[in-house]
């Protein structure tokens, strides 16, 4: 099996992912191509980088995941290659891939560098589909990174600054809102482990989330377990705090934007 | 073969039906994954019980078809398999599968009861990717449904009232309006079955039809059959009576809205 | 390998495009179904050709492009098969062929005649689930055209108009916009090869771009090749002239839409 998943920032307008996917199945006539979104907010690599790290788990393990949102295309960024956690990312080198340098054990990053799998002529605006695309291709039929580029060392990547939520001396954890849903649910950079070690200091029907004037108490299992229109604060299904209405909108109700901080009282 | 559908209400913003086209991928690899459509009206599930009706026919006999909109998710709510006309439909048990259950002879209906065909753990926001998604992979595989439910009477199953057209004794027809469409076409409630016993008793083109205060005199074979900006009614490609306008939007024109009522006076 | 290619103004609100699918799949489980677009203007033949002139080419060899804008579904318009470049093209006769049928070589070109290829009964407005999808799966499992059609003068098509650019005497290139993409890009008539012939004059730094009341002077490699906010020209990744504004919305900037003229002068 050779499944190629492709998360960017195109939208659906465009025929840009349909035709990256011509290029890899006329390189792996065997690709099984899954959108895992192309709707990322325009440019938005932190939103990118929580999306990918949420999403790649489900997918079966030798996956090739491509990250095209790249608004550095054809000034000299890298393209890099990760292989971590049995899965490999394809992605330019901004910071989309942060998460998944931190969070995954033993990654080995390569920058992509030996043109012969690359499409010919590379354009000079969409290396999604001359490189990236190919690239990937080629990866699902088994060739090796080390064929197509050379290993460098994850401490040179470039980083996101800021993603990680931070456990203050008070015990209190801050984050920030990195993603809001099409429901309006607003994700959180506060996973489910920092909320754990941040929690052993007390029960979770004591925490209080405090975003903007608002506080909420107490964590809910699900949108339900409030009334109608109410303000809710819960695990989401990525494995992140998520701030929701029960069947309404919370970034509506909120009037929040991306970055804002989150604050967690144990 | 094993064709999986999806039909949701999640929209295509986020990464929901990505993920869960892993989770299936991850336990039957040669799925074959088709969305029918993501952009069910939100909590909708009189539109998508229409939606499956009128599209399950068109896949191939076996395929099984997810219907994830899910208002109840996180509450008590069971989830449901359903065996019939040769293809398997899993939804929850909110009525989605009303039509499915009325108009297709013999079904099996079974209650999902064994957890060992879950993705552990379950979230309680997320059970088209938890349960659904991976006991549709299961099913595709060839698990029987017996091994993942225990089966329970149709009767049993939550249902949605007032779907059916009804005739009345001087040979009317009142339905609803389920649905409008990307171009703005009315699709109604009135199934060309209900609609040729009606007719019976007339010639087709003595139709007429009334929707708010507008009258239309007889049914078109299709949009061309009225001039540009007409208003016209006929027997869409689903197989329900419509109403649109040539090269302009029904729902514009008429300022109707879902549920409104459409009588058709043969 | 049996590639299918959908190309629709359909978009993806509603399950058009997805049952197309499935009746495909009814008759080719091998048939691997890519989304080009669904989001072509609604009716806009002029874009389609365009974007179908410039996707095919990146898939494989022997693949079928199903071209669904069909405004005269319903009318008398023939259906066309269109075998040229190794590829295989299904579209309703309206024009949407024509910069396939000018710009690649030993076109063969047939009508859609043989019923028996078809879903039964045919509905009055859906012949791309109807015809052309049936068709294009036959086609894939390797139906030879001339058991589905009868073979056409190219020059008995529908062609359209003023697609291509045209070279005044004094060399000024004239084209015109044909679409905006999501980004706000321009994309214009002009391609690379009528630019490049144009260009023989003078060298690329010196071209001259108006639009509007705008003068854009020389043309750019990639966005980045200008300041943040900066309005420029390059030959877009489709192998077209487009007009852009960097990290911007060349669209919102200068006001302009589809069909104004755009000027080169070399």
């Amino acid at each position: 099996m050779s499944v190629i998943t492709l998360l960017t920032d195109f939208g659906l307008q465009d025929e840009y992912a349909g035709v990256m996917k011509g290029v890899i199945l006329a390189i792996n006539p065997a690709a099984v191509l899954v959108d895992v979104t192309h709707q990322i907010d325009s440019r938005d690599v932190v939103q990118a980088a929580f999306v990918i790290h949420g999403a790649y788990r489900f997918f079966p393990g030798g996956s090739v995941h491509l990250v095209v949102v790249d608004p550095g295309v054809g000034t000299g960024r890298a393209i890099l290659a990760l292989k971590a956690g049995g899965h490999v990312f394809i992605a330019p080198d901004n910071g989309v891939l942060t998460l998944l340098l931190e969070k995954i054990q033993t990654p080995s990053l390569f920058r992509l560098t030996n043109e012969a799998f690359y499409l010919r002529p590379v354009s000079g605006t969409f290396h999604g589909r001359d490189i990236m695309a190919p690239v990937a291709a080629h990866v699902s039929r088994g060739t090796a990174l080390e064929e197509i580029g050379v290993p460098i060392d994850p401490e040179q990547a470039v980083r996101l600054e800021d993603l990680a939520p931070v456990i203050c001396a008070d015990g209190r954890v801050e984050g920030r809102i990195v993603a809001v849903d099409s429901f309006g649910n607003l994700i959180t950079s506060i996973d489910s482990a920092t909320l754990a070690r941040a929690c052993n200091r007390g029960p979770m029907n004591k925490v209080q989330v405090k975003i903007g004037r608002q506080t909420i108490n107490g964590l809910s299992q699900s949108y339900g377990n409030v009334a109608a229109d109410r303000l809710l604060a819960l695990v989401g299904s990525r494995g992140y705090l998520e701030i929701a209405v029960n069947q309404g909108s919370a970034a509506r109700r909120l009037k929040v934007k991306k970055r804002d901080v989150v604050r967690l009282i144990p």
